[in-house]
């Protein structure tokens, strides 16, 4: 019996999916993180893990989609969306915690290779949209569908095209012009976006 | 004497340099719209302009540089930023215009793939910057002083950041979410910016 079918069978049998899972998230996570999207094979993850290459295959169609999965997991509580009645001021928080993740441990980096490669690969872009770039557009349209609700905002707003004028303006700064991003630009693009840039 | 030898020296002698970058960029411009960015070789390039590769290996650091500018060569003109004095409609007319560019003949697919690219070659994130976001931006934010000077824009404002909102929008919709840009966007995004939507 091999090393892997060993850590297979340990304990009182075949461990639950969600646990192989969660184990292999893991793995890849740690091996991106040292290392760098590269080293996220579907060797290497599954030696650390613990799990068969062939559960690995089966649930992933690509190591970078694994590495995409694995790193949007590991960041997702960083970016929950904070609701405390004040749209101003949630948006304020979880700008500013985005831009510190981008910012932190070469994430930014991470990011925008990724979303670069997407671009010539279907299957990663696909990755994208299904772990990252949907769910997280969709907490923030949530959000400021409520706070529309709340008669904070404007009726009538294309909730998608706000959410383009401030988390993608962030993206735009570093994917076009590879500047750092200053946390104070969370500020800087609210406000603009909220009270407008036209003169009173 | 070869046929780029006979045709650099066709006539009464050599092209004046000028000539032959002219010659080149649009040589490369129509490979890059019939067959894509990986069409433009330096030999296809050299032989369809009747100029020296070397000419070329001077000039360009590699095909890739030569086929952004090439692009960015074809497609300036329809990028040109009016001043009718009126900030919201000359933004809407060159974002209308910027939005129709990335809509046509495959321009936004170009454009996307070259931005992608960059990602993980810094000698196209140099050429990007060079020729096309960094030029670009400063037109844009030479316009919008101007209509801070003329008091249809707040004072204070961050410029770049502006143009993060407007123009950034865009490319995030399309880089992030490879969802078609329609021309009603800029419409959206200019009055969202311009007038806030907070709710009055």
């Amino acid at each position: 019996m091999s090393d892997i079918q060993s850590a297979q069978r340990r304990g009182r049998g075949r461990r639950p999916a969600a646990e192989v899972r969660a184990a292999v998230l893991k793995a890849a996570a740690d091996l991106l993180f040292d290392d760098g999207v590269a080293a996220v094979t579907f060797d290497k993850v599954a030696a650390r893990a613990g799990s068969s290459k062939m559960t690995l295959y089966k649930w992933w169609p690509s190591p970078g989609v694994l590495a995409f999965e694995a790193y949007f997991d590991s960041t997702e509580h960083r970016l929950s969306f904070p609701d405390t009645k004040d749209i101003e001021a949630d948006l304020l928080t979880q700008m500013t915690a985005f831009i510190r993740l981008l910012n932190d441990q070469g994430s930014g980096k991470l990011i925008a290779e990724l979303v670069g490669a997407a671009q010539s690969d279907p299957a990663l872009a696909r990755a994208l949209s299904d772990f990252y770039t949907g769910p997280r557009r969709q907490l923030a349209i949530d959000r400021l569908r409520r706070a529309q609700e709340a008669g904070q905002l404007r009726t009538g707003l294309d909730l998608a095209a706000v959410v383009d004028q401030l988390w993608g303006a962030c993206y735009h700064r570093m994917l076009l012009f590879r500047e750092p991003l200053e946390t104070s630009m969370a500020k800087t693009l609210i406000t603009n976006l909220l009270h407008g840039i036209a003169a009173p």
